[in-house]
Order: structure tokens, then sequence, then C-alpha cells
């Protein structure tokens, strides 16, 4: 494919540490609107949920980053991903003159998913992706909006599910990168990926599929940032152009990691 | 304006009770689905705000009808009508083969509001529309999407408002009055406006401001019907064709109270 002919897009994952400190999601919002061209907005929200939860005396319990949703969960993830969170950020963008809309994969049955099958572990209502419909992406930009996505799906038959957002990031960069030329962006509080966890300025400016085994093997590299770091590199066998790992400030400074095969 | 170049639209506004019982939900969601052609869906979800509100021992105040709205109310609202209702409706309708999308007014820039201005009553975080981006509907509707909208609105600045759904459905008809053959149907617990409040079978079939002025004086309209009934009047007073009052199972009957100037 050559990416030449195809128009820039930008796909942002923005993580729930971010979105929860105000002058740090202020500063992320700004970066995110001069972004130049077209642009997808992917949030997490995974703390918010967890005190939600605690207030309404619901246990929160994760598994690998992964948070078991049961029915009672669900419905705190539904309103605080998909009401609280996606909607503050929307009104936040169109004082800023970002003309955004706030979706779930369920909206325009823009993401599909299936009840991830009961092994030794039962996630409950988590969804793993099937199809994104770049279809309807494709309509919202054409006409100027920019897409808020929060992270949950539905199976066509009326079941919402909760679905990392890392991942719906990843999916909708690669079925975008069918028609644009894709750049996917992980925004998190740190500034990259770090050789010492413990100094912010240590950031890998690039990164490969041999950095990424020999810092496994370490153990600099764990939990959480794991899927992370696997979504890149899916993103980029599958026709995505860049992807970057970066915290708020860092987004139009090319700076942050680099990852490439 | 002659009505009869324009194309039907339908504006439905369903009220929280219909949306609580499951079955009667999926009656109304049924009956929804197959009106024919264009619709709008505005969606209140009163009595499971108050409920989260509950739970999270925040108190609910109402002056007639209308929800005190401070700090923390706004986000139970935010979350309940933004995020648990709509998505739970947007998901239920994709099952049904209707594409719609959950939208709020922030959303599209969709609905502007006005905080309400502090009296011998502050309100608190509660909105007068202003403005509705009849456009952005129109682009939604031309593309086969039916839009499903929580009653909350911006105001420019960020910040989002709580607002009446019964004004919100009546405002939104009166924009697409403009480009539409619009007939709004207020969809509620009972099958009409009642003659006796006490019997479900005393329907009024057409209820004029003649009938208003006799029943508002009885006492036997009052409190939360007013609102609606003003709303009724003023929509056909601004371009609204017809406007119904009636229950989920009736909507597609042509039973229900037919509001007349």
């Amino acid at each position: 494919m050559d990416d030449m002919n195809l128009q820039q897009l930008w796909v942002v994952k923005v993580g729930g540490a971010v979105l929860e400190d105000k002058d740090t999601l202020a500063c992320f919002l700004d970066n995110f609107e001069i972004l130049p061209g077209l642009k997808i907005l992917v949030h997490g929200g995974g703390r918010s949920a967890t005190r939600l939860s605690e207030k309404l005396n619901i246990k929160s319990r994760m598994i690998e980053g992964r948070r078991i949703t049961d029915a009672d969960t669900l419905a705190v993830v539904t309103m605080v991903y998909g009401g609280q969170v996606n909607k503050q950020t929307v009104a936040a963008l169109q004082k800023r003159g970002c003309n955004s809309i706030g979706l779930t994969g369920a909206d325009l049955n823009l993401i599909r998913a299936n009840k991830r099958a009961v092994t030794d572990i039962d996630y409950g209502f988590v969804g793993d992706i099937t199809e994104v419909n770049s279809t309807a992406l494709d309509l919202l930009l054409k006409n100027g909006i920019t897409p808020v996505i929060a992270p949950l799906t539905h199976d066509g038959e009326g079941q919402l599910l909760n679905t990392n957002a890392d991942s719906m990031a990843s999916a909708i960069a690669i079925a975008m990168a069918t028609v644009y030329s894709v750049s996917l962006i992980y925004c998190f509080e740190k500034a990259g990926v770090l050789s010492n966890p413990d100094d912010d300025t240590s950031v890998i400016s690039i990164f490969t599929s041999a950095s990424y085994r020999l810092l496994k093997e370490k153990g600099t590299i764990h939990s959480g940032m794991i899927p992370k770091i696997d979504n890149s590199f899916n993103a980029l066998r599958k026709g995505v152009k860049e992807v970057i790992i970066t915290n708020a400030s860092g987004m139009n400074m090319n700076s942050g990691t680099h990852i490439s095969l």
C-alpha cells in the first residue's frame, strides 16, 4: 500500500491517569485539539470506575490488568466510561472548538465483540473485538467530526461488553489503515517506555522487538505495559504507519517512544 | 409551509417509568423500531438517577418536577442518563436492526443551553435550551441513523447541564419542523391525558386549549403533566404537525390523546 496517497489520521488513546488530573487533562486536550487533520480519541477511565464501585460496595477484581466484569460492574463502567468520562471529554473538546461526538461500540454498530469464553477465569461481561465498522467512522471524519470512543463494545444481541481501551485503539487504527495513513499514539502518565522505571528521563526513543525481548526478560516491562506493547506491534504488522507511546505534553513534540518492528 | 412536500419525521420522547420495566421497555422499543421512516428518540430516566443518588447518599431535591442539580447530582445524571440508560437503549435498538447513535446536547454541539439564572430558587446545573443544531441531526437522519438523545445539554464552555427531557423533545421537534413534517409523541406510562386520573380508560382523544383550561381549574391536570402539555401547545404553535400523548403499546395504533390548538 502506498501511504503517500492516503490522508493522515491520528488515533490517540488516552489513559485513566491522564484523565483524572485536571491540569494534565487540560494539557492533553489542548495538545489533542491542535493535532493537524483528522483524529479519533479512545479513552479509558479505570480508576474512576474503581472509585464508584467502592462507593457502591461493589468489589473490583482485576486479573492481568483486565477487570472482571459482573452485571453490577458492567453498570458501573457503562455509567463511568460511557457517561461521565466520555461526555465530559466531549464537552471539553467542544469548548476548544473541536466538533466531537462521544460513542461506544454499540453506537452506529461501531465495534462488535464476542463475550470472552469462560476458561480457568470467567471475565464476565468482557468483549473481545471481532469487527470495527470503519465506514461509520469514515462518515463522521469526512464530515469534520472527531469521534471520542469509550471502551465498551456490544454483541449485536443487546448486550454491552467491557473492552480494553488499548485493544480498542489498536483495532480501530488497524481498521482505518486500509483507507488512511494512520499514526497510533498511546498517551499515558509516563514520558514513554522507560529503560529504568524509576527514572522518567530514561525514555527509549526507538523500541524494537529486540528491545522488547530484552526488557521483558529483565522484568523492566511487565503487567499493564505488556498488552500495550503487544497491541503496538500488532498494529504495525497490520498496516498502521507508526505507533508512539508518550505523555500528554509530549504528544506534539515528536518525543516519547517510537515502536518499530 | 406546505407539509405535503416535507418528509415525515417522528420525534418520540419516552419517560422514565417506561424505561424501567423490562417488558414495557421491550414493547416500546419494538413499536419504536417499526415506526416507518425517519425518527429521533429522546429519553428521560429520572427514577434510576434517584436510586443511584440514594445509594451514594446524595439527596435528590425536586421542585415542580425539576431536579435541583448540584455538582454531585450532575455527575449522577451524566452517568445514568448519558451512560447507562442511553447506551443500553442504543444496544437494544441495534439488536432490533435500528442503526442508532446515543447522544447528549454536547455531542456534535447538538443542543446549547444557558445555566438557569438563580432567582428564589437555585436549580444548580440545569440548562434552558437556547439552540438546536438541526443541521447535525439532519446529517445523521440522511445517513439512515436514528439519534437517541439523553436529557443533557452544554453551555459551549465545557459545562454539561441537566435539562428536562420533555422540553428537549419539544425543542428538537420545533427545530426539525423547518425541514420535515414532524409528529411529536410523548410516550409515558398512561394511555393518554385522562379525564379521570384513576380510570385508565378515560383517555381524552382530542385535547384542546379549552379542555386544558377546564381540567387545570378542576385540578385534574397538575404537576409533571403541566410542562408536558405546555410543551405540546408550544410545539404546535411553532410548526410541529401533530402532538400525541400515549403509552408504549398505543404508539402505533393512533390511540392516545391528540393535542390540538
